[in-house]
């Protein structure tokens, strides 16, 4: 199977991305995680996204904040799907990172999931290997069944609760 | 090959997604276009997800404005891939449709695309498709050095025209 | 009388949820609370809403945050009336709930009230339901006059610490 | 039946406000419209909202842009539901009529539109009317199965506008 | 001299009025507090506004948060001029009672100051009342040069801590 | 009587300020008009607004776009009361305008009216004057009075538009 | 003098950029335009900022819309001063490009202009090179002195422009 | 070398003006801090800028939160290239800030930083005065592979923090 890059614009963001990376092994995705820059180690960049098909990725995870540029320059070099992650910083509450990493000019798209939601970036990189893969693709269906299964578990607990407030 | 999804809430919208039919077209991918609301046909929209892998699908894009939840409702039905095309409407500059369909909730990732970026989303489908198929790869690597030789000679064109400021 | 339902998108929203439920309660009218996701269990999104009517209920409280699709959804498979209750999540302020909540497309309205105003839902389903039931709506005029009189209550009491400043 | 108020801040709002008026009339809601101002003739807003259940409303819509007072104004004064709906106007697009007519305090909701949704808020009209009307209940729900239709048919036309492009 | 009336829209904005308060009592201006909801208590809103000129006061500050209508519902009956104070509520960092307050329609102004900015609100009543009040505008002169000499204090100080950087 | 400044950052601004100037003559208020930028003749900004008392003057309505720190320039070198009004320019729909002139520091206020709100700022300029000035204050009464008889007269005429909708 | 590059992230872009050429050529300053774009001609922007000193340049204005990334990647491949122009596209009214240029992360600044700025742009790469070029600071004295000389005309027009209101 | 003014609107803004202060000794630049106020000490803020030039200065970098009229208040008085800081205040999250700083009119420039971006406006004004000091242009390079290396060092880390989530 296709290797998932899990690239992240600081390693102060691994507390985010750690949801994303149990989520891949849950699903037994091999996958290499780096701390990569658009800005400090551009070069590291251009090389990591240049060389990612011929090193076995398939989908390369992009995670940054603020002014979000990795997405965008990760898609650059490549023509792998960037699943872009934008990263909550302490000021505008996420809306600098969505809006720099979705709204990419004409011809190089970033696939941007919810401002956070790294779990959501993992399971879209499952979801894009699995389109050529039929075993992941049962593994998404069981995860889709588990987790509704999940909710009809919290809807049978919450009559309770209802009674007591 | 498998087919892209191209689905609509509005037949209003397809002079936007016409680029992404072109890029499609051009591209050689197979494709269905459809106008589904998530809001006044929800039975359709269920059932066209619901079956869209059975019935060779391999991505599903959806477009949508206001409080788009076209895409969500799609990617609620299959595991495949779903493409997120937000639609600016006629208030709110396409605000309530990028957070309607990129901020979803934890297990249902939608791969949100710029606001009106129709042909990013045909592009990126080609990406997710070519993960494994080397020839749509190919092809998609001839389209990034064609956009790039387009901008060496955009850059050529600018110097007589500066000259003329 | 008819029920309210009171569905909410994640069993996390009830703490917001149980004002709305104690102000049901304290107009003694019928209700059931459910958790329903329009993401991770579509099909009971959608079976609840479609037999609404028929299962005895007048309104339904639909709250969600962030993609918040679970009114809209509702409001898709029932002709009742659905009031949106935008729940605040850990970005955006709300802003993502709110329009994904309020700016539905022609065709298909959704009663929406403030951020967070869970009184307020149960407050306007009451209000709903009164429009043909006189003894319900004098249990409102009285609410209103209990919330009038608390005020000037406050009012007077005011007096005095502004004193101590 | 009892009567919808069709209320709007000013008569520079009648354009927006004509298609809620054109959907009562096909649903054969008796409606009442008026011009007042919650900052112009605010004695006549007062006057109207408190003496609405008497004078026969079940509902009032209230309309206004900007610093949208209308609806909030109408609903101090009454315990009829109140649907609000924000008019965008020339500054801010619609935002500060949609925050001013939704963020309503504890205890005084407003059933609150889209920007501009004047359909759906005599659709809201006719959806609380009929919690206790067979008859409009089965007129909604011929609605949405014609718009439902309607769709469809849409929908298949597009199949020959796709094959132009 | 004329009274300043400080209304709150609720009993909970004290805090932040306090240095409104402070203020006042400060420059000697005599004042009145006051908790009126525009929704909550309308007819007193109504009656203490359509009465302020004839009770004496000279300029009315009127503080709320969210759909912040208290100002504007103030400003429809009376003359005087209303000093809008948005109050920050827990969603929406402020910017629904700032645009509710600030957006009045054409012919009903209110002098609206910062989000919280209760100091400002005293000041600028201060210096409404000050147009026609020389000994008021001698001590408005003196509180601007206390301000600029303690900050000229600030600055010296500054010194020494820089170099401890 | 004491004079209005109409003071605006540009000569673009006229056409928007022309409505001002034609209420403050309506209501006999002498004023002067003036084109002054805190950034582009900074010296004159702060000769002014520094001798405006001492020049007759009792208000100042600064006008100003974008980045608009003409209301706080004026405030930080008088104590007469400042009225801000934010004009909208060709990006970001007059926010940036409303925040840069409302959002004052503690102990400089700017009385600010809605973007684009000229005829409120000579309206709420009038309001100011009239704390002393009966006669001014009876124009006020007037001309609210006129007011709600024009909408009065407006309700009247909807009634024959409606029935032709 | 060391030269100023003027680099767009489109040709499209020319139109505002022409402004800061024409000001550039006012100030004789030597500058090169180029059209390269961060994402579809990556290498020929990481070459043009690592060899911009060596090539003489002494500032880069870097001008582009949407989620605008090339003022950041030209200030990851240099340590020359950056320019960042943010130009408004068709949606968003220009906050992405504005947040996408200034919310750069620790270490790698932008110079951020407003959005559509490009003779302040211009005027900025003036002031950086006049630093240490006395000559050029005192054409950037003339031109603010003329700059207030035009404001003075301006107001002087203003006061005939006045009485024909 | 011309000394770099680090102005600021409070004494409240040094903790974030703290880093500027340590980079600027770090890069062995001379500095003077001041606190500086646009509403509260103008006549200072004028003179500081008038003469910022002849005292030696070569950059100015201004701090304020809220309608941070600061750096533009100094951009209007000098030709020096001034450094807009937006300081993140309690209510808007840092937008008001940004704007007000931003948004500038043609001619006067602010280079503006990120939202509390004190490190970035220090390496700026470096960049600056670096254009024509080669001995601080090399630091500054230095400074960039530094950083470049530290950030290869957090991506070597990551690997063994990977295994263990």
């Amino acid at each position: 199977m296709k290797k998932v890059a899990v690239v992240m614009g600081s390693d102060s963001d691994l507390p985010v991305l750690a949801t994303a990376i149990k989520q891949l092994k849950a699903f037994d995705i091999p996958f290499e995680a780096r701390v990569i820059s658009a800005h400090r180690t551009p070069y590291e960049a251009e090389r990591f996204s240049r060389t990612a098909i011929e090193n076995g990725f398939g989908v390369i995870i992009a995670a940054a904040g603020k002014a979000a540029h990795l997405a965008g320059v990760m898609a650059a070099y490549t023509t792998l799907p960037v699943i872009g992650l934008p990263i909550k910083s302490s000021t505008m509450d996420g809306l600098d990172s969505l809006l720099s990493t979705v709204q990419m000019p004409s011809g190089i798209p970033v696939a941007t999931v919810a401002i956070g939601g790294a779990d959501n970036a993992a399971i879209l990189a499952a979801q894009i290997l699995a389109v050529n893969d039929g075993a992941l693709a049962q593994k998404l269906a069981a995860f889709k069944e588990k987790m509704a299964a999940a909710y009809i578990e919290k809807d049978k607990k919450l009559q309770s609760e209802v009674n007591n407030i």
